[in-house]
């Protein structure tokens, strides 16, 4: 039917070449305080009684230790306005923070700006996959900002959402 | 700053309702062959090496009992013209196989026809959360239909990507 890849990395990225995501940003603190905070496309819903959240990351990246030495993170879903966010949350590190597009929130969590939506994770599984983790938190708490269209990333894109498919 | 919400399903339903998602559908089959199928909004990108892809599921649902039970799934991912295929696998379970828009693919496990990417995903964790799971696959091989915009799911309706956001 339709062409064979062969190839596991190949299908791979070219399936999800195909896919489209919405973009977060999941900021904590490391055990001594300081900031962290990285750009995701992997934020899913998981239940919602009790409303349960999974995102995706690595544990070579920076902001592992953090994740790995905190009971609770932000999560912040972005909106159109919030582009240079994403690009800023996962660009380098020491200027992640740099800057008052962030202000102590809940818990002394970082807490963006002007986003649409956040919503206070308590991490209760951190499943490690090869050098990567699966972290599923479990939503205590939230707040709502301006609403906005939402952020997509997509072919490498930042993207809105557009038309309506019909039936 | 931004106003707070204070109740966490309240806080989970308002920030994902501001969230938008890629569509897939996972099919495989139970131990004794009956093919099963379920569209999700949770797939995501993992680890590109080795290339792994999660979903979420419940596990309360018909499906689980042939992911719990099997070592691959075929993971679809749907275009634009795939809305019909988005509907039937997430309609009545007695509908979703009952027609010719799949046939026996690769490990006899069920391919859906003129979807834009498929991946063969095998099962490398379930990891059970509450009355869910988080299902972590490690891509083997794939193929590619004809090209199509990505299909999204976003406010409870069916959307392509639309107009890019400018830095």
């Amino acid at each position: 039917m339709e062409p064979h890849i062969v190839d596991d990395l190949s299908a791979f990225k070219l399936a999800f070449r195909r896919h489209a995501a919405g973009v977060a940003v999941v900021t904590g603190r490391t055990p001594d305080g300081t900031p962290v905070g990285f750009t995701v496309t992997s934020l899913a819903s998981l239940a919602a009684v009790p409303p349960l959240a999974t995102f995706n990351m690595a544990r070579i990246s920076t902001a592992w230790p953090a994740v790995e030495g905190t009971t609770h993170v932000l999560i912040h879903l972005l909106g159109a306005r919030n582009r240079a966010l994403a690009d800023r949350l996962s660009g380098p590190h020491d200027e992640r923070f740099a800057g008052d597009h962030w202000a102590p929130g809940p818990l002394d969590l970082p807490l963006l700006k002007d986003v649409p939506a956040w919503m206070i994770g308590r991490i209760v599984e951190r499943l490690p996959v090869a050098d990567n983790a699966v972290v599923v938190v479990q939503v205590e708490d939230g707040g709502l900002g301006p609403e906005d269209a939402a952020l997509l990333y997509h072919e490498r894109a930042y993207l809105i959402p557009g038309s309506p498919v019909p039936d």
